[in-house]
């Protein structure tokens, strides 16, 4: 078992989408060019959901022809359906992302369709864009926890990442989408996808760090045989000034904790926090990550002794 | 091994000493009295240093006088020296606290003191406690790093956690007084404490979340065998508005994730979560504890929902 871990970063994507400011462009790629800078391999730059569901990711094309080239960067979008998968590839991206709820009242709310609806549309498009080349990754939401049903049975996550493998996606993100797992729960739902036939190396972890478990359950994970965990930039799209609100779990938390750890995750741990200081400053507000805001301090520490 | 943990509330003392605020004593109480009604058994009320040095603590003598009555709670309060010993003797308090780093920087600046010379003169404070009759824990801070002098040899805490233990205390208290630790780091820590003949039931661990990795490592410490941990109401003593601000983790964060493994704490999360909420209102600022967050927010929907 390597100890090598692959961190996802969101930050482009799930983090700038619930960021109230609608940034240009040219700040998303000089944000997305200083994660490549800091040494993430895989990075999910935008959505192709239609413009007026997400104005903050309306820009999505741009961003892909944009993109820095040359680099031995994957680069992501999420694509709702088969509309947003022809604008992918139109856009010319390598790599898309498909996303749906494991519980029915979740889906329902977020993308109007029944979980059976989604899946059947979702595989299709998995097996669009596999036939067309691109790598696909599934996300399967509130997998720990739904905020209208409350508990949900891992088997629900078992069967849908099943079916997406079946449609050709190379991996399966599951989400904490409320923050409410703990570490033996991610274990369960790991045994669970084990003993169902998903293998741990097709597994992603999307943690969210509302209860401060985020970290706890990656731990979790990583010791169950987990390898690839997603994070957003400073904890990008997770609100300070809302009390509860969903957070991302930060990727410099993780990278911190991974690179204690002895993990080599490919990634250099200060270069990222410049990144996210730096995308800090493009959106005027302070973000939650506790690495983060460690950083700032020191580096305003810094400052006030050479000044 | 138990499944069961003993969460040690710190938040009246290590809490409130860390806040700019200086709450009336009838407030301390009433925050005490709502901790003893979540099922705390331990609580650390106060601190017998002198009053010019926390002026948040000066009334802790009152406070021991005025705790309440009957209930099968061991209350602790720290003792800087022979005279705050005194002064807890005086007050009829029956569980005390020592405290100094293990680092050397980091001990000469808080206590004024070489860790020769805290050594002997607290293990002096600790036999004479115990011949008292009292129960004596032994906090040793900046165990897993030092703000000065960055990492430090766990060889350091393994000599003092045995000279306090030789002394007479029940209990050492390790603390990660920067919030530097991971998880990897714990587990070595307490190999070494065990190879050096430090029994894990004798530990708790003290982490502080200032890089969103206390539950990480707390999982870490409970894995290795700890069923102690101090935690701190809300996370009081942690600033949100100072950014990278050590923070003690939440008690309410390490209740959830103990619950949701299944470990019997004897509190109740919702009452403990009550508590966090009253003293937040008290000392009117909003508390950096995630769980604490979380409850305030739903509580405000269901106000909304109920109008």
């Amino acid at each position: 078992m390597t100890d090598r871990v692959t961190v996802y970063e969101v930050g482009p994507r799930d983090g700038l989408q619930n960021e109230q400011a609608i940034l240009p462009t040219d700040v998303k790629l000089g944000f997305i060019e200083r994660l490549v800078d800091a040494g993430y391999r895989h990075i999910e730059v935008s959505s192709f959901v239609r413009p007026r569901w997400i104005p903050q990711l309306a820009d999505a094309a741009e961003v892909v022809r944009r993109l820095p080239q040359g680099a031995d960067v994957t680069f992501w979008a999420l694509v709702p359906n088969r509309v947003g998968l022809e604008r992918a590839l139109d856009a010319g991206l390598g790599a898309v992302a498909t996303f749906m709820s494991v519980s029915e009242t979740h889906n329902k709310k977020n993308v109007n369709r029944t979980v059976a609806e989604s899946r059947i549309a979702l595989a299709e498009v998995v097996a669009n864009a596999t036939a067309e080349g691109l790598q696909v990754r599934s996300y399967l939401s509130t997998v720990f926890g739904c905020p209208y049903e409350g508990a949900v049975d891992e088997a629900r996550a078992v069967e849908l990442a099943l079916a997406f493998l079946d449609a050709g996606a190379q991996q399966i993100s599951l989400g904490d989408t409320i923050g409410v797992a703990n570490p033996g729960q991610v274990r369960r739902v790991l045994e669970a996808m084990e003993a169902g036939g998903v293998p741990l190396s097709r597994i992603a972890l999307h943690m969210h760090d509302t209860r401060g478990t985020a970290l706890a359950n990656v731990l979790a994970g990583y010791q169950a045989g987990v390898r690839t965990f997603d994070a957003s930039a400073a904890g990008l799209g997770g609100c300070p000034y809302a009390p509860g609100a969903s957070g991302n779990l930060a990727s410099e938390d993780l990278l911190y904790m991974l690179d204690g750890m002895g993990v080599d995750t490919g990634v250099d741990l200060n270069t990222a926090c410049e990144a996210g200081a730096w995308i800090a400053d493009a959106l005027d507000r302070q973000l939650p990550g506790r690495v983060h805001r460690a950083f700032l301090a020191e580096r305003s520490r810094e400052t006030a002794r050479s000044a």
